[in-house]
């Protein structure tokens, strides 16, 4: 047993999960905060549920086709919108473009959202909001863009192609375990994280199966706990390399943390016995790095970054930036020897129980 | 895997655990909510980290001798004074009796409050607030009254003595264990409720044997994911029964709750197999009855109603009370003959696993 020393904020939200009955959670929950001239918003892929519910819900304003990263100008104009039509509160449905628009008006004008997410992004979960200008992203945390209440329906996942809803639950898989060793990790948000990770795993072996309606249940369960740990804990070492990958080589997102998990798991979790212990009894087994390679393997998932369209003459770049971004406090001390053994190991889709034994033997 | 439909609320808090910096954290901890004229809350038993506080804070009022079960006059009387000398925050230093008083006020006036809780009571962790008049105490849930702020200090409970200690931890894995089926149970509150059983056995392991400064921080974080837990998930069938045995026969509180609840484990358990798996890894086996009566012999609390001073032939009129008062959606039905079976044994202190023997083959 060791010592205990955490400050933990737990923010407040309502959590719905009811498959077949998004229409009516969402009437309901928009009576019970008082919004009588709600603005929806929804995207390209959304607009048959969202014109569904705006038909029984006869909202002050439909803002139709949120898109990608919220950029400066969409953000603005539906601010203003809302402003103007004296909107009371903000009903999203999508992925993180609608989620991240409405965090956008939510944040110059405190109104409530309710978020309906369809994908298993998990932006519903946090209070960070994120607006684009001029191909920069700034990013922020604020608890007033946190949505008030997130109503689930396994039915608004169904449609999900198989091979984005393995990449997009191992990329909800990432925010469970890197929180495990994030900055601000603390006993609470490593139970969380490994509670997401318990659902996510057995969700993304039933989902590479069939897809039926309870693995979307559970993986929209794991995904929206994999956030709720992820916002608390902040950005580990996963994350920071993810971003470096991404934003250096334009990599898809998440496949990008996807292919990347393995390799920092490997790298981090010797070094943390007693969380290793714990996540290998969350994915069904007695060692965490052996349980997550054979998920990768029964899922199909076992990718490279050299697949993904990172040229490997990146790598020694990739390494450096890295290096100055790795987050301080990661349980095993970042290096240049064990960061290129990991990306390298991470390029060509090596086995990620290597990676130790090339650091610590030199025998690559 | 089975299908899933819940509504789980969060609440709002923050929780800080800091051993031996209570006096600096709250000062921080009043500064950041605000607080320029707060009122200082004690009791009897806390006078001395009280005043030391005072010194230091200024407060505008300081309440002392804070009572158990919150009588109405005296709720009153506090209130006023809150109201007459403009105080703008409540912190409250003790267990239930402070912690009970100050929600009191806040329920009355909504100010913000800081809890530090010198017991393993859980009220901090609760939107619980309870007011007695003319021997009746009436209780209530109003987010109001749930303390802002709970700052631990292990320091601070090293004066239980150890046979409290032990009580109240097991009143607090009462708490865990109670919310694993309680009307309200969700996928949430069960993974903070097992989080907290881990927690607590552990630290009652621990406890029993030297009472050192982890084990008593281990105790405190258990207790309040305890709290947080039945909270949320609400009072399931230990709790009533404890609450008709205590209101009948007045028996001591905690030392209630830590005979029964073995008793209802070895009830309910079996009828949910998945649940009792995973609070068999929470504490530590392969099987959670086993685990939880081996945890008892370990830490010498297995007792019996009959040692807390409950009459035997008070048996018949608790069976009768327990089913008029036994929440629905229990996962064994309950019937007259299995809480006759349960009350028996747990009047006897007899072994909690042979009451499935005796209610199914009616061999005693």
């Amino acid at each position: 047993m060791s010592s205990l020393s955490f400050t933990h904020d737990t923010l407040s939200q309502r959590v719905v999960l009811d498959s077949g009955r998004v229409i009516e959670r969402v009437l309901s929950e928009a009576a019970q905060l008082g919004m009588s001239r709600p603005m929806l918003i929804s995207t390209e892929g959304t607009h048959e549920v969202a014109d569904k519910l705006a038909a029984v819900l006869s909202p002050a304003e439909h803002w139709r086709d949120a898109v990608q990263h919220v950029p400066r100008s969409v953000a603005d104009a539906a601010t203003t919108v809302a402003r103007n039509s004296g909107v009371d509160g903000l009903i999203s449905i999508g992925g993180g473009s609608a989620t991240g628009l409405a965090k956008a008006i939510a944040l110059d004008t405190s109104l409530p959202i309710i978020a309906v997410p369809t994908t298993y992004a998990a932006s519903e979960a946090t209070p960070v909001w994120g607006i684009t200008e001029e191909r920069t992203k700034t990013t922020g945390v604020n608890p007033v863009v946190l949505p008030a209440v997130v109503i689930y329906d396994a039915d608004l996942v169904a449609t999900l192609p198989p091979g984005m809803a393995i990449a997009s639950g191992l990329n909800a898989l990432a925010h469970s375990i890197d929180s495990l060793w994030a900055p601000q990790a603390d006993p609470i948000n490593r139970a969380l994280g490994l509670e997401s990770a318990r659902a996510l795993a057995s969700a993304l072996r039933a989902l590479s199966a069939d897809s039926g309606q309870q693995a979307r249940e559970q993986a929209l369960y794991g995904c929206y706990l994999s956030g709720v740990a992820f916002a608390s804990a902040g950005s580990g070492l996963h994350h920071k390399i993810c971003h470096v990958l991404g934003g250096t080589f334009n990599l898809p997102h998440a496949e990008t943390h996807a292919v990347v998990l393995r390799y920092v798991a490997a790298l981090n979790l010797p070094a943390i016995p007693e969380i290793s212990e714990a996540l290998a009894q969350a994915l069904g087994g007695d060692d965490a790095i052996t349980e997550l390679n054979g998920l990768y393997q029964e899922i199909g998932a076992s990718g490279s970054l050299s697949e993904l369209g990172m040229p490997e003459s990146g790598i020694t770049e990739a390494v450096d930036r890295v290096l100055a971004a790795a987050p301080t406090g990661n349980p095993r001390k970042v290096t240049h020897d064990n960061i290129t053994a990991l990306i390298t190991a991470a390029f060509h889709g090596d086995d990620p129980a290597r990676i130790n034994e090339f650091v610590e033997g030199r025998t690559r």
